[in-house]
């Protein structure tokens, strides 16, 4: 064997032991006994603790060191392998591997407590392990900082390789204003879009028949992949020939189930067309959340905020409904479906509002990294937020801060990745019109060349390149928020009758 | 710490290894993508490859050597557990590493060129791998081989420590003419009991609410276990807090789902009652098959097979299912249930006929190892045994030979289990008798003094005790197959109308 040799099969025992992680995690999530929870900590915490100590140990550290001085034996792939995984070592090596075995542990216990106080409704019984969580993380950065500017730009790093609060703060504020003034125009001219047929009683399994339909048309594939049932919504790829999808099922609301899977299926089409030559290195799987995100944004706002998809989409579903939407015609149907008002909860959120519940989760983020806030306040933050963006206040912590998993899993500055994705699809959407006419194939019968363009310019690269590569090398340009308030003006604009 | 909590930590690692090994099975049975199938060999053989090492390894001989020149710095529990860790040290360690993973490539291979045979139904395709294995096989035995009296003793021993063939030889007699004499009975004077009510249309979902009010009334506690859909029904326990069972839905007969259910329920209902104690030690976990058995059996056999129970629950089946059973009461129900008839397969024999089954395997098997017979003569064989103990004959090899899938897996000796289990559960059900009137709980609301006694006598002791022990403590006499045969003909004779 080589040294390059060896250096893959050693990285493929990482890979290996991610996957039987991933595979306990997902089992946590989609069924596993509840009082199995205590046991399932344990397993998990062993078996990512040794893959965190492979990435960090003595052998690795030889790796790092033999091809540092001797890069001449390497390969062009075994150099782009090299240069993610010492990225990788050096973000995990400033870590003590009993201090993260413990994160590992309290992250996964945060969970079913997390579970508990929304089922409580008080985010008083989250506040303690919140508080413990933040408190590792904050112990953390100090090991993690190379030259960020901030605290929280450590952390977004994290997830978005690149990005900084100096450049959101200016794309976030422009984004803000375009949303508000869209809005603005919205409320004093506006027609209002009928809704009703929103809430119609629809089972779960007619739901479910409709969403397969719909997510395989797409380009899912049901053979590299599976969809389950969760409260929170969420793809999980153990390899490219595993990534699975879970959806939450509300019988009142046909919409919930059938953007959350068109917005779950775009992340797993993006690991399933990862190319295979990635397989059991670090740069198998997406490169960053932003980019994920633009890829099940591209699903959910542009595909499923497309008149000619719904055109070709509504007639099969009222074919699985009986009478349930006659009288209803495409229009109506489509107006109601991209109807925008103010809301409390992020998931629900329509298209245009929802970068707003973004830039809220960014702004307490950044308070509780860059500044000293009191974790006690932080709800009533949040609800005075929700007030000043949305003019809405939540009326318990269900309905605000208790709403989302990540900061139990100890995600912090991932959310923006959600306002990228946003971001990113539009500009993808904008780059590929110059190719192919998106309009026309969603009202055609093969959605293919979108998902053949998608993966041949983001999905096939998996984690070879980084975030701001590929969108300028896929759109030509870096990122631009213009095509997304272009996007959402135009289309808002049209559901509400409003004439430029 | 002192050098048996370093033993236990390390024996700790070895049951978590296996319990990602187990939910990577229950996975890959239950619902993995169809096309991960590759990947996920890769993620099992890894971690089941680390496993046995770790259990083989020069840390745990030197455990091993340790403790055997200083068993004074061991506790009780230290000791027992290094007792049940001696065992299977040397149970592995005595085959050359080349050899046992050559063996497990064979039997590998083996699965699929017995499906092969299966699909062509011809024994003859088989035959060639079946040599190879039973070849090792008897390469093996001379290696594990103690002071067991024949070759296939050493193979019983692997499942039910302490079964000899002198034992088996006697009681399998005793057992064979019992239940001639009991068939024969029947056939003479029997009134065959009504049974078209068996195959009437019940939707999988009302059965599955039935079978699950009726398993959680027994005890199988859905906290610590869930229900999953396979082809081959089967428990599998990741833990104490995670037993997992299976079954196979038929919508034209309940009775598959029902009794498959009640049976996997008893071997999770072990599982989940095991003391704490034994966590993460060889000592977690049920202590032989035949044990085993014995517990799924007293659910299937001794509770499915009772009068009392099936009064209290019929009506609840009626109630979920219509018209279905209109006109079919208790008695008629409970009979048509318990109807007996000769069949060629195993798993779909019912409870009176199925020793015989266990017989015929356990005497062919006993021939292979303590014999020299030519295995070109095996279907003959299998066929005229099956003529002479139940009057049938195969007309293929899949209604034969091939019907198991366990000789392609190379476990020889496992099959008796069954046979033990059965007799284990009269047994059992005996003593009980003597504490608790049975039959009266059974026609009662509450069950839990059933599994109160079982988690007494049986479950909690994980294995720390043997098979033989086990029993003796429970049941203050040694295996006795005269509560079995004296069961059996009570149950069917009531079935069949006959008075003595």
């Amino acid at each position: 064997m080589t040294k390059e040799q060896e250096f893959l099969a050693y990285l493929k025992e990482i890979a290996l032991l991610n996957e039987a992680v991933g595979l306990s995690e997902w089992d946590s999530q989609t069924g596993m006994p509840e009082l199995g929870a205590n046991y399932r900590a344990e397993m998990s915490s062993y078996l990512s603790g040794m893959a965190f100590d492979k990435s960090t140990n003595e052998t690795m550290a030889g790796f790092m060191t033999y091809f540092e001085n001797h890069p001449e034996e390497l390969s062009d792939f075994g150099k782009q392998v090299y240069e993610k995984a010492k990225e990788e070592y050096d973000l995990n090596n400033k870590i003590p591997v009993d201090r993260f075995q413990e994160y590992m542990k309290l992250t996964s216990n945060a969970h079913s407590i997390w579970v508990k106080a929304r089922e409580a409704k008080d985010y008083q019984l989250f506040k303690e392990t919140l508080e413990s969580i933040i408190k590792m993380n904050k112990e953390f950065i100090p090991l993690w900082k190379k030259n960020e500017a901030t605290n929280y730009d450590v952390l977004l790093n994290q997830y978005e390789p690149g990005m900084t609060t100096e450049i959101l703060d200016k794309v976030f504020d422009q984004v803000k204003e375009g949303i508000m003034s869209i809005r603005k125009e919205i409320a004093e001219k506006g027609q209002e879009p009928r809704t009703d047929f929103i809430h119609a009683a629809i089972p779960t399994s007619v739901q479910k028949k409709f969403v397969t339909t719909v997510i395989k048309k797409l380009g899912y594939d049901f053979s590299k992949g599976r969809l389950d049932d969760t409260v929170h919504p969420f793809m999980l790829n153990l390899n490219r020939h595993d990534a699975r999808i879970t959806t939450r099922w509300v019988e009142n609301d046909f919409t919930v189930a059938t953007f959350g899977t068109i917005h779950e299926a775009g992340h797993g089409m993006y690991e399933q067309n990862v190319d295979v030559k990635y397989d059991y290195t670090p740069l198998a799987g997406g490169t960053s959340m932003g980019i994920h995100e633009s890829q099940s944004l591209f699903n959910e706002i542009i595909v499923g905020g497309s008149q000619a998809f719904w055109n070709k989409q509504f007639p099969l579903l009222k074919s699985l409904t009986g009478d349930t939407f006659e009288g209803i015609d495409n229009q109506t149907f489509y107006n109601g479906l991209k109807e925008t008002k103010s809301s409390l909860i992020r998931i629900e959120a329509d298209s245009l509002t929802y970068p707003l519940h973004i830039i809220i989760r960014y702004e307490i983020e950044k308070m509780i990294f860059n500044q000293e806030i009191e974790l006690e306040d932080l709800p009533t933050i949040w609800n005075d937020k929700y007030e000043e963006y949305l003019g809405i206040r939540p009326e318990n912590d269900l309905e605000g801060i208790l709403q989302d998993v990540h900061w139990a899993g100890g995600s912090f500055g991932y959310f923006p990745s959600y306002a990228l994705g946003y971001m990113y699809a539009a500009q993808l959407h904008h780059a590929m019109n110059q190719e192919i006419n998106v309009e026309e194939i969603l009202g055609s019968d093969d959605y293919s060349p979108i998902r053949e363009w998608l993966t041949k310019n983001i999905h096939q690269y998996g984690s070879s390149r980084k975030p701001n590569q590929l969108i300028m090398d896929a759109t030509g340009e870096a990122l631009n928020p213009v095509y997304l308030l272009d996007y959402m003006k135009k289309l808002y604009f049209n559901v509400y009758g409003i004439n430029e």
